[in-house]
C-alpha cells in the first residue's frame, strides 16, 4: 500500500515496491542495426514480418513479446492477473488483438508514446495495492503503420523536416510481480496534459518537452530529491531538440541534469540512420526500457534511474481542426534491488 | 486494500469501498427527449453545441460534465489526484483536451464502449489501494463524431440494418473518494477480450454479448453470489438483440437473470426514436450510470446493482483488413450505502 500522498502531489510511493521479474523486446530491422541491437530479444528481418499488412506485423511483434516475457519468467498466460497495454493505432487495435490472443483480463490504455510508462505506473499501483500478484504491461509501435495513419502514405516519400522523428518499430513487454527477482519500481509521478500552444505535428519534441520538464520537476519537488540521486534521467522520445529544450526548462526550475540526462529516442539509432531528431512511438521507450535500461541495471552500470514516458496528444483530426497539441509525461523510478 | 485475490480470479474486492461522491451527465437533444431525460444534469439543444465541429462539441460536453461533477461535490480541479478518461475518437482526443482544460494528473484509457466501467474499476483500485483520495472518471461519445469516424459520412444517410445501434451523444463523469456520502463500489470484475468470430461491424450486440456473459458469469463464480443478490444487472450497450443473446449464454452457465437484467442502450431511447437495436457508445453507459442508475440508488428503488460496461474492440482499419471483432466487458458492483 502506498505511503499517504499529500494533496496536490503527483507522486506515489510504493511501500512494497513491485518487482520487474521479466521483460522482453522485439524490434524492427532498422532498430536491430542500431547501437542497442544486442539488448533486444529479437530482431525481425522485414517490416511485414511474414504478414500481409504492417498492422498484422505489429500485432505479431506484440504477441511475440508477450510470449517471450512469459517464457523468461516461466509463467503461463493464466498466471497474469491483468494485462495493461496500448499502442498508437486508432482504437489501440494492436493491443486489443494481443489481449485476445493472450486471453488475460485486459485494461486498454492510451497515452500516446507515454503508454509504456503509464502502464508501468498503473501496473505498479495494482500490484502494490494488493489487487494483483502479476501484471503484464506492454506497448508497441511500427514505423509504417504510424506513418500512414498519422501522416502520409509511405509510398509518397514526403520530405521530413529536421525536427521530425522516426517511429520505432518495436514491442516491449514487462511483467511486474509482488515478489521475485529483478529491479523494483519505487515511485511513479503521473503527469498532466500540458499545452504551450505548439501546433506543428512534425515537431513532437517541442510539444513534449514542457510536459516532461513539468513531470520531472514535480518529481523532485514531491520527493525532495535532487537529480544526483539518480544515475540516469531518461525521457521516452523527446529527440535531440526536445531533450535540449526540456533540459533548459528543468534548469530554469533549479535542477541541473547535466551528465545524467538521456533520451530513448536518441539512444536507439545511429547517425547513419538519418532519422533526423531521433526515434519516437510507443515502442521507443518500451523497447529501450525493456532491453537496454534493464541491462544497465543488471550489469550494475546503473543502480537507479527515473524513466519518463513522453507523449504528444494529437490525432490527424485534431490537427486538421486547428487544435494545438498537449504533451504528457509519466515518470517511474526503477532501482536495482539490493 | 484489497482482500487477497486468488490466482485465476478476475474479481477484486474493496476492503474500504470507494464512495461515488458526485456524478454529472450532459446529453444530446435526442437523449434529452428519451425516457431518462430527467435524470441528466444538462441537455444540449444542438449537436454542435455552439462549436464549429462535432468533435469540439463533444469536448465541450466533457468539459461541462467535469465542471458539473466538481461543482456538485464542492471541489476544485486541484483536489483531484487523478483523472481517468477515454472516448471513441481516434487517440481519445476528447479526453486529452478535457485533461488539458482540467489540468489534473491524467491517465488515458481505451476500452471502446466499456471505458466508463474500466475507469470506475481502475479508479476504485487507486482509491482503495491508497494512491489517491479522489479520482475523477469520465467517458463520452457523440453520434455525429462516431458515425463519420467509424462508418460513413452522416450526409450520405446510409441505410442501417436492424442490428445497428445509435451512438449516444453524451458525457458522464463520476468522482470517487476515500470518504464521503454516496453509493460505494464494492467489487470490480475485469473482463477478457473475447472473440467468437463475429465480423459484422453493424452488429455490435452479437460481438459484445459473449464477453458480457463471460464477465457476469465469472463475477458470480468468483464471489459465490447468485443473480438474486442484485436488484439489477445492467449492461452498457448490448442493445435488444445482444441482451437477448447474453441472457441465453448466462442461462446456459446456470444463472437466471430474468426480471433483473436490463441494458443502458435499451433504457435511453424511446421507440419513436427509431434507433433500431438501441443506444451505444462510451457515453451510453456513462450517462445512464451517472444519471439514471445513481438516481435509482438515491431513491431507494434499487439497493445494489452490477453494471457491466461492454465494448467492441474494432477499428475501421481492422474491419477493412478482415479481422473479426473481440468484445470486452468490465463489471463493477455499486451499492447504496447504509
Amino acid at each position: 500500500m502506498a505511503a499517504p500522498k499529500k494533496n496536490g502531489m503527483q507522486t506515489v510511493w510504493f511501500q512494497n515496491p513491485p518487482v520487474i521479474i521479466s521483460t522482453a523486446s522485439v524490434v524492427g530491422p532498422r532498430e536491430g542495426e542500431g547501437p542497442l541491437a544486442k539488448t533486444f530479444d529479437h530482431v525481425i528481418n522485414d517490416p511485414y514480418y511474414g504478414e500481409n499488412t504492417w498492422e498484422k506485423a505489429e500485432q505479431r511483434m506484440m504477441n511475440d513479446a508477450v510470449k517471450k516475457a512469459l517464457q523468461k519468467a516461466s509463467l503461463q498466460e493464466k498466471d497474469i492477473d491483468f494485462m495493461l497495454a496500448g499502442d498508437l493505432l486508432d482504437q489501440i487495435m494492436v493491443s486489443n488483438i494481443a489481449a485476445r490472443t493472450a486471453a488475460m483480463p485486459y485494461l486498454g490504455l492510451y497515452g500516446a508514446c507515454s503508454t509504456m510508462y503509464e502502464g508501468l505506473a498503473l501496473g505498479a499501483m495494482l500490484v502494490d495495492g494488493g489487487f494483483a500478484d502479476k501484471v503484464l504491461v506492454g506497448a508497441s509501435s511500427h514505423y509504417n503503420t504510424a506513418e500512414r495513419q498519422f501522416r502520409f502514405p509511405t509510398e509518397m516519400g514526403t520530405q521530413r523536416p529536421m525536427t521530425a522523428q522516426w517511429t520505432v518499430t518495436g514491442a516491449g513487454v514487462a511483467i511486474l510481480a509482488r515478489e521475485g527477482t529483478g529491479p523494483v519500481i519505487t515511485h511513479a509521478t503521473i503527469g498532466k496534459a500540458i499545452d504551450m500552444g505548439q501546433s506543428d505535428a512534425q515537431d513532437m519534441g517541442a510539444t513534449m518537452a514542457p510536459a516532461a520538464a513539468d513531470t520531472i520537476t514535480r518529481h523532485f519537488l514531491d520527493t525532495a530529491r535532487s537529480p544526483d540521486y539518480y544515475d540516469m534521467v531518461v525521457t521516452g522520445d523527446l529527440g535531440v531538440y526536445g531533450k535540449r529544450l526540456a533540459e533548459l526548462l528543468i534548469k530554469k526550475s533549479g535542477y541541473d541534469l547535466s551528465g545524467r540526462f538521456t533520451d530513448c529516442g536518441i539512444l536507439i539509432y545511429n547517425k547513419a540512420h538519418d532519422v533526423h531528431a531521433g526515434g519516437s512511438g510507443c515502442g521507443c521507450s518500451a523497447v529501450v526500457t525493456c532491453g537496454y535500461l534493464m541491462g544497465q541495471l543488471k550489469s550494475g552500470s546503473c543502480k537507479r534511474f527515473i524513466g519518463v514516458g513522453t507523449g504528444a496528444l494529437l490525432s490527424p483530426c485534431s490537427v486538421q481542426q486547428g487544435e494545438t497539441i498537449p504533451g504528457i509525461g509519466h515518470a517511474v523510478v526503477i532501482e536495482a534491488r539490493g
